[in-house]
């Protein structure tokens, strides 16, 4: 893709944020699709309502993808049409020092899984999902209704489950 | 890198999002580097709000990444030790649907420049930044210090320069 881009630049308080949020409100209007990118130049740690305050002044002028960054704390927001598919975010996480993803939803996803059953009714998830290793139930599930394999915990035994998964992690990490 | 994932499934208010906390904690104080990826599954809008609230309290509980998704809308923040390039966003930048990127600040960046003069000292930055294209000042800015190939406008003449900067764009687009 052929991205043009365009600085604006100058010391704090001389307006950059005004000049930027026209910038993208001319050029949405115009039929561009245009994308932000901050830098806090304070360096200090961005916080939830820095965040809130100039993304969401970026992004209300049209800007399609916004970014503020301070030292190495980066606040990315992206408002596309298309949805998210959880292996193109795994593909932004593989860049990143990290050695563990715990992902919350996307239950369609192959992943390893831990299933969380609220309700008797929640029951049907365990033949809908695959990758099950550990069930938490929040009442006692009766033995005809457990599969193999997949490890049994009630939701007030947490160190019990907290420290299978702990074990499980350490195991594969070992392989 | 070799991570492993592990996802948190089952339907609403079942206590996911507690869960993903627990194990954040737990595997970030036993030496792992934890990232998050949360699904807000009713497909609804991001708002500031739902991401302050749900980001924050993953990154609390020590999660070096965490994404919030809703079909199109993506909220990402990662703090780490390194501090971010322009360059490095920019190859986020690149893979996303976006004609123009508009950086604010990032001043020592290559790319072509728009600065704000807000007072009479900050013509130093005049002879410190390169590719500027176009300089708006506060203030009558004296002859002797514009240099040539640059286009200068002052503040209030707001259409004048957006318009030049807008068929700046447009003369890009058509190379």
């Amino acid at each position: 893709m052929n991205q043009q881009i365009i600085q604006v630049a100058g010391f704090s308080n001389s307006g950059k944020t005004t000049l930027v949020e026209k910038l993208v409100r001319l050029l949405t209007k115009e039929g561009y699709r245009v994308g932000t990118l901050k830098h806090h130049g304070h360096g200090g740690q961005l916080t939830s309502t820095d965040y809130g305050k100039d993304s969401w002044k970026h992004s209300q002028a049209g800007s399609i993808a916004t970014c503020a960054v301070s030292a190495g704390d980066l606040q990315l927001t992206i408002n596309r049409e298309q949805h998210w598919e959880v292996d193109e975010l795994l593909s932004i996480y593989c860049k990143l020092p990290i050695d563990v993803i715990v992902i919350e939803g996307f239950k369609m996803a192959q992943y390893p899984k831990i299933v969380i059953l609220k309700e008797e009714k929640d029951v049907t998830l365990l033949s809908k999902l695959n990758n099950i290793f550990c069930v938490i139930s929040w009442f006692p599930l009766e033995n005809e209704k457990k599969m193999q394999g997949i490890y049994y915990f009630q939701i007030d035994e947490e160190s019990n489950y907290t420290n299978f998964i702990l074990q499980k992690v350490k195991g594969q990490d070992n392989e």
